[in-house]
């Protein structure tokens, strides 16, 4: 994915290792592995009341790409092992496709030969390559731009979040652990998740994300344009199922009149009145504030026995798993939604231009 | 875009042609420009109550790539010239860039040079190439897969359709103007557009497709899931602001019992009890149709006077432009949908090897 | 081709059209049709003695990414028509695949599908799209960084040019009809070519190519290195079959202390005694004169009788074909040697930077 | 590198590991670390007489994509780790290029940022990654297709190989340490180069490839031509300067009849009486054996003394360098052009459809 700040992901829930090669990263950007996992833990399973029990470490071995705590231009690649897997749940029902989940498209692509533990390459497991590249794309961003990414959950099944203040939301989305920056609204999200768990279900929710000081001109028209990258990007996210930028799908009701973001002067600079395109107009940034929400699937894996059929036999039987999985995934896919923005970002800002191959010359190293 | 079956989209509104090049299409797919003029007739204006005076008549021209009434293999080019075209309006207001348009950050961008006519490059006007492209992959994937393609308007404002079946939509979908396959719900629309021109504005929508009979197996997982790579292509199409599969942003309030698609055998064949996931699990089509629906917003351009500021100045201004623009663009926009699902599922069937170089035996010509 | 100045070539011999889209050039260098037919001009038979009498007008049609004589930043697509084409000889050999050249490979590839007029889609003639992209690359890497490329006929048949200067070389080697720098040997090789065209044969030769301050850091290393990239160019140019850089294949018989340039200070600038790496050191330009040659094979199409197998009987036959046809196809690649090599430069520097999105504040019409 | 058989590439010669990531091998394919180590084998140094004592252990690591001994169709990750590195020399000569190095572009590319310890990116050690993605793809042609690639050395300094058969090729390339098949020529060469380590100085060299049993129809017509990738993947290797196919440069010299190859039958199947094309013609494999020959220049990094030039005062300077180096890097780079030539060749089956996406039925494990 990407075209100048290149990212390729690799590895399984149960493999090896999951891992994420970075091909253009400019030379000369500061990082360290501690960084990178500081990033991965936010992903992490905070709460053993709406996480699952697996306990993922996630230490950060860079192999390549970084030389005395600066990038040098070339290929960085890092990888985080698998550890504490447990794939008997898996082989029980290997031919028994879970209902919501990639093991029966797998099958059919795949011939068979799909790695089906733990989901393989479909797992939610992946999602920490995403986070990996999104630490370096991050910070890439932040240091020459100016440029910051906030996202957050804004509904856990029926529990909606209300307007709320960018500087809260900074502050308090990773102060609890379904992500949301009101404490309050964040319990009764924990409660539903209680709630469906105890019930042996899982629930869905919204995320979403602000992307703060943009530069104007991110985005080509047409094939490249910034939605359409950034949509890309993130339904590569399991679960994602929708995605909607500014006023979304609300468009649809909206008069022109209404919907049109009137340009002023502010600080002798252009802004618009409103925002209701999310800071993208004709597939270009325009300076405003990008701002974009997905719709996060309930977990498919559940405790409840569910209909499926054996694809050796072609029989109807009902499947009972024991894998464990998060009630809710939306919290984890939080820093998921962060990262990949970043890389969509910074890729677009090399495109431009705005971020040159090799940076600044204030490094005290040269 | 695309991989293998790529495409690339040339020309402006006002400029001497809007063109597209076809790239690895199969060699011996029958074809005339007389069929990809008639997908061109659909995103005509067809009523002078909803749309634009401005007489497209969009005469194909193939400059390559079809030899004897069949694809050879090579690059296949086509384009349709521009005509009628009035660009007096927008020279009035090179500087005082339209709420809701391109034309700010164009500018920004471009640093000025970009062909500001009719929106130029960001003119609905390009979406021609789109059809053009299509007209070639919806043989292409009908006559090599039984694969079908439906997209209709099922939202103008706030006029909803309810459930309608596939053999209606099928027949009567380009029956009526605002391209909505049930005629009553498509009388309420058309009055609802109305309405808005007769005020000095417009009105937004909302279109579902259904993909009928679609292969199991296309998409790969992560960054080139079937998902990412429509959505994609869905926001390349302009005014496009959101884009859900299945039940898209409903899932935020399923549980997943609910929201699972359990599997059952039928006909010897698996498929699922419901598909809320739009035929999409783990970003690999599972033989279920295919189903999503796009946001698309009111058209920008409208007669009311609306708040801008001169980009020379920077000083604050009242626009009234005098431009000619459809009051709803949702119906134009439907058959560019089908025609960029088309390009993107031909892409996959083709990567997958569902659709091979030269297609079968049966030409006449060999 | 391309990662940022990216060309789609398209057309075929016989066809409509033959043309190219630049998808990626800056906005706002100034061009005309005017200067892209200059350069084709460049490709043009010149001389009956040695080329074929078939009349190339080259009329070029800027359909798109030009306005007010300037680039926009959109795609700009150009073609030229194809005219006074006789066909009639290669629907008689249709079965009959002519020695050294496509005839056969395209026949099995393409399932007889392929446009066999003229050599279709792998006909010299495509080459005028690789000049019309090569002359917009040309000027902008000549008005941006002051890079000037210069290719030459340096041998035909058995004559050889030796050392020449570069002055010369500039003036001179669009002079005469084999392109030749230098009078003299050009009058040999002209001889060398009548001579075979006497004897119902062709000669092949080898082209140089010199590019002159070219920026240092162009290409990255390993897989897009500037060897690799300008290579994968050369090579499709119908007819090269090698390419060296530098002292090429002499290498093999040199010493490391033969071979290794040796660093010096040149008024402040780092530079290299000698040039046999050809201006190329670990894929990357290090500012010295690129320095390449290729091989172009004798034209396959030649009056003399060939044996050649009916592919529809799988009986030999003899092949007496009758097409005009060049006797030496060098002269006419050397245009198509500077275009490429332009394109490649470009889109290397646009990568690295080196030339912006939109060009410098001088124009006088933003 | 590649579209459908895709590699990346990572890792330094002094840093933590080498790797490669190959995205889009098909499902299905047996494979284990110990085959990929055989082929790591071939690139090792073999005799001190000739190369570094640096010993390269190579253990491979897989650390995704493949499961229960067979590829899954996930992205395949391997790595090697650099072992014994001693980088004392490099940190000495940190300011002082060395002749012939990419030392000096890099530093000016990269900004002083890239590890320039054993040549980092630049290194002859990262062929261990095209090594481990052509182990894998050599298998899936052979497995697949039958096709069958034999490099070997034809020239090292004066030392050239006569005519061989290709029996011969296929039994002695590796038998002797500069992987010329004629143990005689072989015995000469090693001379050779002993002769220049004695004399503080290195040689280069040509390698011959012949692809046995390839299939017809390999390769696009213009910029994906078989040439034009083949040519790509080569000069990625570094001291690679000249690439030719089939008679290359010599067709400067021939007549168009002289290098034609005329078509004939045998054993019911079209080939050619001759193949100075090299097994390609319009860009496109014919069916014949793929030859061609790439010149690798003497090791830059030589004992004798050189000048250089101190890049932070600009001062002229003598060069002495101590590090470990091969004084011939031709038997070296054998196996490298085996695996790339692989790999280009997986690409390009894969894209035609030649090998699908997932591999026979014949797999006992599905």
């Amino acid at each position: 994915m990407g075209k100048r700040f290149l990212i390729v992901s690799f590895g399984e829930s149960h493999g090896e290792a999951v891992g994420v090669v970075i091909d253009g990263c400019p030379a000369g950007l500061r990082i360290s592995s501690q960084e990178v996992e500081d990033e991965l833990k936010l992903r992490r399973p905070v709460d053993k009341r709406i996480s699952t029990p697996r306990v993922e470490e996630d230490k950060v071995e860079i192999l390549s790409g970084v030389f005395k705590g600066y990038t040098t231009g070339a290929p960085i690649a890092m990888i985080v092992r698998n550890r504490e897997v447990d794939s008997k749940p898996y082989e029980e029902i290997r031919d028994l496709p879970r209902p919501g989940h990639a093991d029966y498209t797998a099958k059919v692509k795949y011939g068979g030969y799909n790695d089906y533990r733990g989901g393989g390459r479909f797992s939610g497991r992946i999602t920490a390559s995403f986070v990996m590249a999104g630490a370096v794309a991050k910070k890439l961003i932040s240091k020459t731009l100016g440029t910051e990414i906030l996202a957050f959950t804004s509904q856990v099944g029926p529990v909606k979040l209300g307007e709320i203040q960018v500087e809260r939301v900074r502050k308090l989305r990773y102060s609890n652990p379904v992500r949301c920056p009101d404490p309050e609204t964040a319990d009764k999200m924990v409660k539903v998740i209680e709630k469906a768990k105890r019930e042996g279900d899982s629930v869905g929710g919204i995320i979403k994300c602000i992307v703060l000081n943009p530069p104007i001109g991110l985005g080509d028209p047409v094939f490249d344009s910034l939605e359409s990258d950034l949509s890309k990007a993130l339904f590569s996210i399991p679960a994602v199922k929708a995605v909607e930028f500014g006023s979304g799908f609300k468009v649809a009701e909206m008069r022109g009149s209404e919907n049109n973001d009137q340009f002023i002067v502010e600080d002798g600079k252009v802004k618009t009145l409103t925002n209701n395109s999310g800071g993208i107009l004709g597939g270009i940034s325009n300076g405003m504030p990008i701002t974009f929400a997905v719709a996060v699937k309930p977990t498919p894996s559940i405790p409840k026995p569910q209909k499926t059929v054996n694809l050796k036999t072609l029989r109807q039987e009902k499947l009972v798993f024991k894998g464990r999985h998060d009630t809710c995934i939306v919290p984890r896919a939080v820093p998921v939604v962060e990262a990949l923005t970043a890389v969509v970002l910074a890729d677009h800002s090399m495109r431009s231009g705005l971020i040159k191959t090799v940076l600044g010359g204030k490094s005290e190293r040269r």
